[in-house]
């Protein structure tokens, strides 16, 4: 397997906060990371806060298009009102990569947050099905970009659940999650079971109004 | 609140493995239950064995109907197959009750286990809409059954999610997690939000699978 450390990521929709946070935490770790955004200026104006927060040089913005084409494993944190077209307009410079989609579709209303149907079954389906050239993994969903963003926290206490159906690829994206102090990438399952992966989500952020958290999950009883 | 000691659980499909270790927990805790079954033949012969293991007397089998009317508190723990028809025909014995859903709609195939959908969006809500005068809870669904057998497992290291839309029917259910050691009850949003708790099974069947666990879930961050 290819060293972690000797790849780039690129994060696109970096600029929110679920990408960024990732972004600082993976600058922080070692890695060369290219911060997308819509705009290049943004990205770069991202780039440069993660550089002075991580105290790093290795990373840099650019607008997505740019991010996707330098990346070698890219995570895809875009809201979810954005995701098909952005996708869509990325299938070849994300082609042959790894193509980590963090995305939550989730919907708000008086009760708090619920899941959104998805037509192709969950975020992480829809880009397998927009992207037939890339490697998608689903991972990511339930980090706390709180907890990301303030490095006092220097454990994150939280397991990183990992689908997909490409075996190298989701131990890609479970090395790249342990390079995170206190994350654990973990195999959940494949990406038809991605849904309830994203969709809890709702019930993490249900928890955290409930006892004013920022709940992670862990799972027990691993070796 | 009714002090949970005083409670009569009932258990209906109580011969099957989680039910039936449920069961088994409970009544190691002091707590009265009695163990449903479409028989009453079966439920107690299961009743024999849990009184047994647990060397306790407060349990009783019965059929499923009179197991709803003995009952306070009523755990429905039967294959999803039969979860429709069993509840319809209970409406009445069920009425003003606190009913917890631990159903887990799941089919499998080569792949694995999978969720399978439900037209009223989970086996909780469809209980909630054949129930319409009975408390429903979503709660229970990912402990291992494996484990809830084994009295050498003493501390079963789990977090127990429990999603409803009643507060002091949710409390209830969480003190009814809490008196087994190693349980904690975790409030887990609203109804509306228990398919993706009960189709995380998959997800957590997968793991099972991969790393040869029993695994359980954890939210890490709570007070």
């Amino acid at each position: 397997m290819t060293e972690i450390g000797e790849l780039t990521i690129g994060v696109l929709g970096g600029t929110g906060a679920q990408g960024r946070g990732l972004a600082l935490r993976w600058a922080k770790a070692g890695l060369t990371v290219v911060i997308g955004s819509r705009g290049a200026e943004r990205a770069e104006a991202a780039a440069a806060e993660v550089r002075d927060a991580a105290g790093v040089d290795h990373v840099s913005g650019a607008d997505n298009a740019a991010c996707a084409e330098r990346a070698d494993v890219v995570l895809v944190a875009v809201p979810w009102e954005g995701h098909a077209e952005l996708l869509r307009s990325l299938r070849e410079p994300l082609a042959g990569k790894v193509v980590i989609d963090c995305v939550n579709p989730l919907g708000f209303d008086k009760q708090g947050p619920f899941a959104l149907p998805v037509e192709e079954g969950s975020a992480a389906q829809q880009a397998a099905a927009l992207l037939p050239d890339s490697r998608v993994v689903a991972a990511f969903h339930h980090v706390s970009a709180v907890k990301l963003a303030d490095l006092s926290v220097t454990e994150l206490d939280s397991d990183v659940l990992v689908l997909g159906d490409d075996r190298e690829a989701t131990d890609l994206v479970r090395a790249l999650a342990d390079t995170v102090p206190g994350f654990r990438g973990v195999y959940g399952g494949r990406l038809r079971n991605a849904h309830q992966v994203e969709a809890f989500t709702a019930n993490l952020i249900a928890i955290n109004r409930r006892y004013k958290a920022h709940a992670g999950l862990r799972i027990t009883d691993l070796p």
